[in-house]
């Protein structure tokens, strides 16, 4: 039609070849969105593995995802430097994660929350951005940043409640008592007052959780970035692509809540960053 | 912590001010889910009535949508030009579009559809875009362009199942017998062989759905773009914006089927479009 | 060759169609540029008419600009709604823009500094700069603001030279001398203090320097971006862009230094923005 | 002002951190510009030399370029990958490095044409893009890449203008002669017809030129981009990096005309490539 004209206004911003995706949801208004529907302080073990549950969800459709990391109301996916989805048009890749992940977790709502059944008024939804990092140092600075906002949070979320909870205090007293303290002054606090030691807190609360995509039983043929590989990416048959996909589409996810910040967990990253 | 560093790599792609904002959403692979979930074909008022309730939650949730077209799949949202939600942040916007439009469509689901249960292998989803038009002449040729969009696919749907199902042809045949054929032999096709006045379908089908938030009891302060007018954007009370934002809440979501390409539609704009 | 595919990391950044395009140069380090040169204080007319000679030279060799507005190191081209040079590219856009002023700023030094020669660790050089106004409201905002700045900085200029050249303070006093004072304060000071009636001073200096490509005696079919245009815009014929071209080509730039703040300038648009 | 609003429509595009930057600046419109002042064909030394000329000083001036490529009438230039100048704002760094080369290249015309006067309606511009590359794998391919071209392009006119000066031939029946012609038979013929070894023809003809900016005397203490330096970078001193450019403004720029694509040259990148 002579109103064709207005699709030349579509200005596809496409992310940078090679580099890795990072993409971070955040459930929006979840501070109102917890109260409301009664979410444990500080922490929900329902509602954490509701997430975790969305996240495998999207991960075993997406297979274009390599790992991901979730804590409090949000979830980060990588994806492969290489990955090609939706040719890295950035609106299609956030619009679809969120709306996928929404989706899920919607769906599986009933399942963690069987007492709580959602009302149209209050309904969970996750905003969606995309980041690129250029180099393995930066994704891994990425994911350290996450897990020690998770510690931070939560140390304080912890102390916080159980001044309240266990010790009584108001939430003005409890803030009061936290201010100007840093990581040891609470760990004392709790051991000292409540003869809680942090540590032994659930994993998940403290480390958040981690999901890769163990493709280490399904080797793949991509290896490191290197000349010839960009090369062969240019003419990678579509079978091959296909077959690759096939793969990554059988290869497990597997959780666990540890550290990942130190050299351990990044030693064995060949598993799941092809 | 040490790590935050990595945050500077979020950039932010932010929308022009003062342009017309169009979000599209469009739902992903419904060629599939509307075969899995047994929709009527060539059009089942079910989905599009989903659609429509989808789309008019929305536009009650986030105000600072003026009007909406939806047809098939798809749905378009047009925010006003003074628009600053998320300060035109373009990944929170259509994140955020494609989220909530997935939250309520699903929840709505069974209202529509209450002897079809969704599967977790075939939850819907929405893809969005965001596109920008500088002026009012280009808008309305967005939506002329989405509305003839509807009016091409719809005959040509109309006359393909009619061909089926009342003619009893195979898909092939089908296909066949409409092949070069231009509006008028479709026309004359479904008159003269099947007795049908394609102008008697209905209107939903042919036209699709316009959602307009009818402010014209409520007027705003708002007018047309000039020299005071952005100055007096910049210095806009909180206040004076929250009032505006009240009043926009309260205004009507009114649906109509009508033709949004000639100039009687364009000239009643001043109801919705500030 | 095998290394071609370093072509696809090349991402065009493509400006909206159909808004006005303002391209503003600043010469690089002017500060010491203008010292090393001798350039006379506050206001050099030679300087500033180098400037305007290579504006013009540009809008003689680059016809899709309209207008230009200079003052200072400074100036500021803006490209008609339709434009479609480069595309729209931006890099090519600037870096062109950059380019070209330098190439004539430099060819024609000598004919305005002929006792300056150039040095090779001084050449004269200027950054770029493209902002898109979807509408004339803006564009208009944006020449006055320029204006604007251009009479508060040289009002204050004139008052701060003429306190130190006639009236034999130190730059320290000079400053200290104009510290708080408003526009009225300084015309009252240069009036009662030295006899200057800081209206009689040359218009260029205070107003800066317009140049408008005049082509009201030779009108182009185009007219105000409507429906009916966009579409004839998509369908010109190389032959009727030619023709404009060359129409624009031989039109007159005129160069003004008058008001471009109340509406007078802008009644007579039509001559320039078409 | 109450105009300033306007400034407000400026969007910066950054580049993505820690990817190198090229630069790549190339003549407009050099085939006529060529014609226009005699250069000899297919190669003018002088017009050759001009360019590295330029490309020297302008890296001399700007210190955060480590290296260059130049062939034709281009010039490729690579920033570090911490390279903040600018902020790596795009058109700061295509517009400013633009207007720089080509101040220089008319600058010192002169003196590599001192016969042939520029003249106002042939003056030399260029224009200049910034591509992003995340690895260094990339960034040696972008200038195999080059080097490839300039390999291609420079046979082809070896041949081609060989067949018309000693061979006779019409620029017609040199193109005819060529078609479908490999390199082996465009050297064969070169080498049987004309006693020619391709080989033995000028280096900077059949290499261009590299230009790198020799730090390996004055080690920085910048190395690979690691977790720690990334750090390390966010908290320079100001004094520090100061330093470092001292250094890099001190350090030898050195030119040559050798393989860029095998591994030698990229063995001893230390020497550049911080
Ligand atoms: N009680 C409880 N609250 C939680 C839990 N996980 C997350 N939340 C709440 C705590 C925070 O108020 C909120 C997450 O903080 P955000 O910074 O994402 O803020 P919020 O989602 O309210 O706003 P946003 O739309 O993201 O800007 O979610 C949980 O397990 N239990
Ligand atoms: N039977 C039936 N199908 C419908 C109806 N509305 C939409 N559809 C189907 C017809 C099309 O196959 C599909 C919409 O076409 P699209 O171009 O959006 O393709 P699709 O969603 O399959 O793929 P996409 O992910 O958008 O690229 O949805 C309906 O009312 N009835
Ligand atoms: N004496 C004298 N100086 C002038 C004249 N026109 C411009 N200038 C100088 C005054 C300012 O120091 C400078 C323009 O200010 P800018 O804000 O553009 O700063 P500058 O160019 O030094 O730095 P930049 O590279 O633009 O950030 O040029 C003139 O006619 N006479
Ligand atoms: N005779 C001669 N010509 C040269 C020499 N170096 C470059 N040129 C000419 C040959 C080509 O026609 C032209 C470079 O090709 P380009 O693809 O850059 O095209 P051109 O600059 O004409 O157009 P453009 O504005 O870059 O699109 O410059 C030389 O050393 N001798
Ligand atoms: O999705 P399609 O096939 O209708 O066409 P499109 O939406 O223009 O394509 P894309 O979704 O890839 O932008
Ligand atoms: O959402 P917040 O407040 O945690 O902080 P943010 O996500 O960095 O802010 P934004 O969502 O606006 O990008
Ligand atoms: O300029 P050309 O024709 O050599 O090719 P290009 O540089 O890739 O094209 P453009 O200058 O338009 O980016
Ligand atoms: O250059 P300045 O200091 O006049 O201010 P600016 O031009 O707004 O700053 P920048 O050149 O960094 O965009
Ligand atoms: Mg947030
Ligand atoms: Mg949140
Ligand atoms: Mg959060
Ligand atoms: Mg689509
Ligand atoms: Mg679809
Ligand atoms: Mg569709
Ligand atoms: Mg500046
Ligand atoms: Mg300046
Ligand atoms: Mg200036
Ligand atoms: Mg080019
Ligand atoms: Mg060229
Ligand atoms: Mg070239």
């Amino acid at each position: 039609s002579r109103f064709e004209y207005v699709r030349t206004y579509e200005q596809d911003q496409v992310l940078l070849p090679n580099t890795y995706i990072v993409i971070r949801l955040d459930g929006r208004g979840f501070h109102r969105f917890s109260a409301h529907y009664g979410f444990a302080k500080p922490n929900d073990s329902r509602a954490l593995n509701l997430m975790n549950k969305s996240a495998v969800s999207l991960m075993k459709q997406i297979s274009d995802v390599c790992g991901a990391y979730g804590q409090s109301d949000e979830y980060s996916f990588v994806l492969q430097r290489r990955c090609r989805l939706f040719d890295r048009r950035e609106a299609k890749l956030v619009s679809t994660f969120a709306s996928t992940f929404t989706a899920y977790y919607q769906f599986y709502w009933h399942d963690y929350f069987p007492d709580q059944p959602l009302v149209a008024s209050m309904l969970p939804s996750f905003d969606a951005r995309a980041v690129q990092y250029p180099s393995l140092a930066e994704l891994r600075d990425y994911f350290s940043w996450r897990q020690a906002d998770c510690h931070i949070n939560n140390l304080y979320n912890t102390s916080f409640w159980t001044l309240i909870i266990k010790g009584g205090q108001t939430e003005k007293e409890a803030e009061h008592t936290l201010m100007g303290s840093n990581s040891a002054d609470k760990n004392e606090l709790l051991f000292s007052r409540f003869g809680i030691n942090y540590n032994n807190e659930d994993a998940m609360f403290r480390k958040g959780t981690m999901l890769i995509r163990d493709i280490s039983g399904a080797p793949l043929q991509t290896q490191n970035p290197s000349q010839k590989d960009h090369i062969a990416l240019q003419k990678k048959s579509k079978r091959q692509v296909e077959r690759e996909e096939k793969k990554r589409n059988k290869a497990e996810i597997v959780e666990s809540h540890d550290d990942i910040i130190g050299d351990n967990f990044w030693r064995e990253s060949y598993k799941w960053l092809s």
